[in-house]
């Protein structure tokens, strides 16, 4: 066991304030990494504060973040895939029971056992309790790290352990790409990584957004194309036109104008609105044959992909650079949706001591 | 122009009455079915009492009925698929563009410039109002009819061109066969068949109902397996289980506790409820990665391929034969689920002028 610093939620009505505790020593099959930037998803801050119901009291202090890459600073006698010094990124996993049929399937995503997520989870044993990537070290097994081109802004490559892969996965996995149209629902974190995916997989692809000021956003990263979906008569011109649609609104909303603008054997992937969506309406799923799926960010597998992927289209996050001492105040400023388009912790200001 | 005996609805608060209309000549490529069995489905009283609000005024008088079949009388001379004296079926859709990308894949149902539904609908013309099975005759172009075996008991044929082919094709789109395991939710018109084809295609078949006696019911029919909605712990034993449901629950309801009995990658289908289905939970779609779909019917090509399905397996439905005079009565059975599976009226019990 040694001892690292971070920033936690002593519990679900507190600031994050510094924290230090302890990370086990580097196992056969681990790695550690020295943490050099670490994104902020706005699930932190909903799981910080307990907003989904999920984060029970023994999982407090919380120390969040599931965007986490920095250097390998030591391996364990059974590591193959990592050296010292090679670059390292963490998702949302940091361990799964490798053993059912999704883990077979490189679907650790979906065990069917027990997935360990990188914090408010607990390790395979049910017990310890994780604790995320807002602190100075992470130990890992290799299988759930990825390699990370030298190639890349580091700072900028954060994101995509988890906003990254939450798109990539389902553009992937729906098989878009070139003479296929596709939307993008949403301009954040997610959906800004969502438009440069689809746009380097070759499709066309159009930013579907409530804000005109969004779709210019939009057209800087890349969309061919910007619906206002307050507009009903566009919106109306754009029924059942849609191969794919992304839609990454983080909650509960109105699907059914979105669910209109997909054409026969369309689909529409939902990977940002956990909670209940009212009145999906059945008649418009059969009236052309249409699809609703969800999509949970992506395997290990798949995550090393994306990361070669982005390393290959030079593909990286919009984000903006904060101080660890700052993520209260940056908390506030993601509750206003104050981010174009995700906040990264420089971990070399994290207060020593 | 010649004169058929029906029943219609005069407003959409009458009860149906004996009404005598007119059928169009046989042109080139139309076939004249002298209708000896029309099936009864359960969105005939719907349209009839416009509880859609699909059914204006002009619609009025509207003989209902889309399962229609009979014996060809005449054909026009450019016809190819029949001869006099074939039997012929027609189901829930006479025209459509037949040139727009959804009917070239012949995919009529989904014609994206006008699809002329069998009653309550429009010629191509968008004015010549349609009218329905409940009628001595019928006249349509050859390519909206089947061909049926004479080997199966017609007048149990007749349900297949709305209610089978309504299964069918989403058993066949989403490629359900041996080794998936396969639920069929609701035990009705639709359901009865569900169970029938998903048999015949080979899948283990559970039927989910929330009455015990249904399922004692559904085994007769070939379910291999039932599950009782209402009993918790059967439900929570169930969870991520499912390749494939078949939802035909014809009205709004709680989907979440099906949608929970899917497995990774698995799909339910819609093929009932038309209406606002409440509170669907993105979360429920996302962990594991899980789909809903809708489908209606089936194209004419695959409404053939369904018949000669069901003369290979011989399948038909579970009926009971009514007489036309009846269908007030008979309609008020159907309003408290009073029959199995399907009512089809005995068109040589037309009173005649």
């Amino acid at each position: 066991m040694f001892e690292v610093h971070g920033f936690a939620a002593k519990d679900a009505t507190s600031d994050l304030v510094p924290y230090t505790f302890s990370r086990r020593d580097v196992g056969a099959s681990d790695i550690h990494i020295e943490i050099l930037y670490s994104g902020i998803c706005h699930s932190d801050l909903h799981q910080a504060r307990n907003d989904w119901g999920n984060a029970p009291a023994e999982n407090f202090p919380m120390v969040p973040g599931h965007e986490i890459v920095g250097r390998v600073v030591a391996v364990g006698p059974n590591v193959k895939k990592f050296k010292v010094g090679d670059l390292a990124g963490v998702g949302c996993m940091v361990d799964s029971c490798r053993e059912c049929e999704s883990c077979k399937r490189d679907l650790e995503q979906y065990c069917q056992v027990h997935t360990s997520f990188t914090y408010n989870g607990t390790e395979q044993d049910r017990k310890t309790v994780t604790q995320g990537g807002y602190s100075t070290a992470i130990v890992v097994e290799e299988r759930f790290a990825v390699k990370i081109s030298e190639k890349l802004d580091l700072k900028a490559v954060a994101p995509l352990l988890c906003a990254g892969i939450t798109t990539y996965s389902p553009l992937r996995h729906w098989k878009v790409g070139p003479g296929q149209k596709v939307g993008v629902i949403g301009l954040g974190g997610l959906g800004h990584m969502g438009v440069k995916f689809a746009k380097a997989m070759g499709a066309h692809v159009t930013m579907i957004t409530t804000s005109p000021s969004k779709g210019d956003d939009a057209k800087k990263l890349g969309a061919d194309a910007v619906l206002i979906s307050t507009d009903a008569e566009a919106m109306q011109k754009a029924a059942s036109s849609f191969d794919f649609l992304l839609n990454t609104v983080p909650v509960s909303h109105d699907i059914n104008p979105y669910t209109s603008l997909l054409k026969l054997d369309g689909t529409m992937v939902l990977v940002g609105a956990l909670t209940p969506l009212d009145g999906v309406i059945g008649g418009s799923l059969m009236l052309p044959r249409r699809t609703i799926a969800g999509s949970a960010i992506g395997g290990m597998a798949e995550t090393q992909e994306m990361m070669d992927f982005c390393a290959e289209h030079n593909i990286v996050s919009d984000i903006e650079l904060v101080d660890m001492a700052s993520i209260n105040e940056t908390y506030k400023r993601l509750v206003k949706n104050d981010v174009r388009y995700r906040f990264v912790i420089d971990m070399a200001t994290m207060p020593k001591g």
